[in-house]
């Protein structure tokens, strides 16, 4: 699937990120520019969140919200808050 | 609404939350208390808008969900993913 | 003091936005919408914490770390690191 | 040093989760469960954030604070808020 490939291409892309600040930390980098690359990284991985919530939302949702079976229905939709609570927590 | 009055309840309790905090600083609290106090003002406001989310979607989403007009089903949803990332961004 | 004057300013401006999200929900306003301005209000609240964190370090902290007593160093960074670890932005 | 090597140990275990997640979604895993394993690595990157960050005002900021650089003292104070503004938590 395309979505499948795209964000596996963003989940490679933030694997080679975190081994670069590895490198970072071996090569002793300041330390106030390595929290900045993991700040850069924390917001490459909620977009992929949002990628994958917005396919989930296109499909499993949108289909259980038409469908006939009141459970799931709010099975979905009490996740999709679940999910929305999660994302920022003091 | 019952939601209506609930959302409103915790939203009067954030004012008086926020009073409280104006107080502290009048009175010269310690910096990292007044911190934390704002700390627990932002979660409250979170659980807020998760309730209005949960609203949200056993309401309107639903609804154009079900519904014929394909464009506005893609609205709700679009607008699902935008509060999403806007909820935790660095 | 002139940073609680402007501290003090802000929090009245919140306080009259959460007052304005109220008056969004008694008159049934769109809950995205509302969401919204709840985003911001917690915006504007990261914003005071930092300014507050920022008068801080340059009293209490500076203070403590060019002091003599190892513990009062110790406390007061430790509160640093315990206030970013609760930390969040909207 | 011992800080480096447990830093670099949790980014290792990040990496690794990173690459579980990946294998998660070539496997086609339920879309909540990807986005909650994200979250997982989001909260684990904080803990990595603030743990360089501990070191960090024990190390470069307490030199600079003790030293007799104004514009050095107010470098580092700067950094530490604007890395608190910018902070998120999951």
């Amino acid at each position: 699937m395309i979505e499948h490939k795209n964000t596996l291409k963003r989940l490679k892309t933030i694997e080679g990120h975190i081994r670069g600040i590895q490198r970072m930390v071996e090569e002793d980098a300041y330390c106030i520019d390595v929290i900045r690359q993991i700040n850069a990284v924390q917001a490459a991985l909620h977009k992929v969140s949002a990628q994958i919530l917005d396919a989930h939302l296109h499909s499993c949702v949108t289909t259980a919200i038409r469908g006939e079976d009141p459970a799931e229905r709010e099975r979905v939709l009490e996740e999709i808050v679940s999910i929305f609570e999660a994302s920022t927590q003091v």
